[in-house]
């Protein structure tokens, strides 16, 4: 029965003290920010019935979900047809009656139908919980992963998209993280596939500009034209996306009644930040589309400032996220954060405070048992001063203790011998500069500003 | 395609933003005291390869795992004979590799037989994390609920007993909530059984006597009896558990080498405790067992001072937990936190504070675009002071301005008008006293101490 190499499953891992601490660094960041705003914390259950999940996220998708087995005796309700022609995934639904929640989009939409009678609309929540997906798992990707979303339901009102694009501006300057937060409206998109002739080929425009990122202009519009647009059109497109003036891209899409709309839309959200000191750059970027076909509004996309660095989170308006869940017509609007990028970012660039390093505080060591007692009450004192502290738990043994103190990087060694005690003092080492000296307690608390 | 009445799996539940906002109250004191004493968090993967958990909680935990069913044609790599069978045991292995995290004991031990170079010896973690069981649900009990643990792993000093008794004792004195903890030594009972000649019997006599809190001594007897101890030990044995001092006991089970070293083991708790003032009880109990076998020194288990109210957590040291990852005579000691109970307590006693109950601190509302506009900018400056701060989306209407505004019990509404729009004031109404009066944005903010 014993395994001598247990390992994490593949796609997935451990979280040492360090990374817990500074991924926290990051979601209590982004979750005040929320909460200033006025948005809290809902959680939904890891597993949601298939039924809730199937065909929500394309065939891809559906694949990707890790299913549940059934408890029990499965097979006693298994399709014998699907048994019999060894076919997996018409066997499935039959064996399998539980889903691992793929994103957080899907659930809250199942959440504020089930809920809508105990919730208060507009409703406003954020939900930092684990995703998994059954992807193959490579290097930086994995099969579970934390999503962080924020998102209002239940009104139409442009003050919100304002106020999503303050929370990006908030929490990455708090963070210290340089970004362009970028701003479209996928009604602007369509007036631009209506100017350009095309609006019947909307859907086909956006999946190929939203290759802009990655794949040179003639790609993309080797690609319009591949899904039947034609190529003086994709050319008209491509100038089009490339006007910085809303005014100007306003004139040339102006017999958009849609397009004008989203126009209109941009500015009102203009209106809200008039007064508002962004300390990142707002840029309104009208070849932004993002993919997902549900957004009907404006579309937010978060960059580092630095080239290269790929998307740090993203957003929109949705007009229609319940109905899939028999409640039409309830507007919605929200972003999410990349924290895997976030940290990765961070990590790279140094950004977390010194402090996350180390944990302990103080560490105190002793030569007998005795004064191994008197360290221990002594150590309570620091800890009911929120000091966070520990003792080494043997006695005695100074190159041991030293070498344990030396291991966990601790930034003041306590040390307690006779002289210590019967003078009611502690020596205490600075272990960076290696200054020692020995004071009261008190001393040694008021050390933390305590 | 559309469901219309979609429902969380039976067994599981949606979090509202309130119980959220609950639990992480109970969350961060515990995580706060852990810290103090030098214990940082871990993560470990939300499932498991089924290797690692099989076998580990008996024949009825392997039945409640729950299991993740292969991604792609899992039925190409089916066992054909278990197929052919319909046997839905025999073909589980072949078709789910993985499981779901049935409690974080085992996770850890993994853990710590994976990572075992990159950590530091003694090492001291703290878990906050879900755990899944496909027990049959109903009232009171889930699939899905939080586990809250804190161990330390890779010393057998008992001054690592004390602090966790520190521990229960600072947590729960935070929360308000008054407790007994108990405290035994699994040696003493060792030690019991040998007083009354039945160490041969000592797993069957600790299944027996955890049960005295549910049935009464004589059902215990006939247990005992019934399992082969003669009636008169069993009876001894019971008398034996009575004892309430320490130096009794020993006397009582002097002739047993174990038993003693348990004795002494206690003592030495009492003395790194000795200077300790505990807000709660501490009270040696040698009735208390602790089902699990992997116990093998101090066990513990708090208990409301309350009668009727159940266990709020318990642990106790073991030596030998990741002998079966092929790590032995690694001894630890740990104890948890029972996050349900405690939540439920704190509820039906109204221990939460007041200040949870409320989302927002401050409600905006306006009359017309123009003082919209405005209300969206002072907010902004509250939101700046870290004042939770919201503005309702439409103006107008004030009949459905001031039902949201009683819907979420907001404690301040900030009315903008044309005239504080003028001369650059808010008139804010206290909404539990009713007063309103106008005044500037800093002195609303210093409303909050800000």
């Amino acid at each position: 029965m014993a395994i001598t190499n247990p390992q994490t499953p593949k796609g997935t891992r451990d979280f040492l003290p360090k990374e817990v601490i500074r991924r926290n660094y990051i979601f209590n960041a982004i979750r005040n920010v929320f909460e200033q705003f006025g948005f809290f914390p809902i959680e939904t259950p890891s597993f949601e019935n298939l039924e809730t999940l199937t065909g929500k996220y394309g065939e891809e998708g559906d694949r990707l979900l890790f299913k549940v087995l059934n408890s029990g005796d499965f097979l006693a309700k298994a399709d014998r047809e699907a048994l019999q022609n060894l076919n997996s995934i018409a066997l499935t639904p039959s064996i399998a009656k539980k889903g691992l929640r793929y994103d957080l989009t899907v659930p809250f939409a199942r959440f504020v139908v089930q809920h809508q009678n105990e919730l208060v609309f507009p409703f406003k929540r954020y939900q930092i919980q684990q995703v998994w997906r059954a992807d193959r798992p490579q290097k930086g990707r994995y099969q579970e992963f934390y999503q962080c979303d924020v998102d209002v339901i239940g009104s139409d009102s442009l003050m919100y998209e304002a106020e999503l694009i303050q929370i990006y501006d908030a929490v990455f300057a708090k963070l210290g993280i340089e970004v362009k937060i970028l701003l479209n409206n996928r009604k602007i998109l369509v007036g631009i596939a209506e100017a350009c002739h095309i609006g019947d080929k909307f859907v086909q425009m956006t999946i190929a500009i939203d290759k802009l990122d990655k794949m040179s202009e003639e790609s993309v519009i080797v690609e319009m034209t591949e899904k039947g647009i034609q190529e003086k059109n994709a050319k008209k497109i491509l100038e089009l996306l490339r006007t910085e003036s809303i005014e100007e891209l306003a004139e040339a899409i102006k017999d958009s009644e849609t397009g004008l709309k989203g126009v209109e839309e941009i500015k009102k959200v203009y209106d809200y930040l008039e007064s508002t000191e962004l300390k990142n750059a707002l840029v309104f970027d009208p070849a932004l589309a993002r993919g997902l076909n549900y957004y009907t509004g404006c579309i937010f996309e978060v960059k580092a400032s630095q080239a290269g660095l790929g998307s740090l989170g993203g957003g929109g308006r949705y007009d229609d996220l319940t109905a899939v869940f028999g409640k039409p017509d309830t507007s919605g609007v929200g972003i999410s954060f990349g924290a895997e990028r976030i940290f990765d970012l961070m990590l790279e660039k140094s950004l977390f405070p010194d402090e996350l390093i180390t944990g302990i505080q103080v560490l105190f060591i002793a030569f007998d048992e005795l004064t191994h007692l008197y360290a221990f009450k002594q150590a309570g004192k620091l800890r009911k001063s929120s000091i966070k502290t520990d003792i080494y738990p043997e006695y005695g043994k100074m190159k041991k203790q030293m070498k344990f103190a030396n291991a966990i990087q601790v930034p003041y060694l306590a040390i307690v011998g006779d002289e210590e005690m019967q003078t009611n003092t502690i020596s205490v080492k600075n272990m960076v500069s290696g200054e020692q000296s020995r004071m009261s307690i008190d001393e040694l608390i008021s050390l933390f500003g305590k």
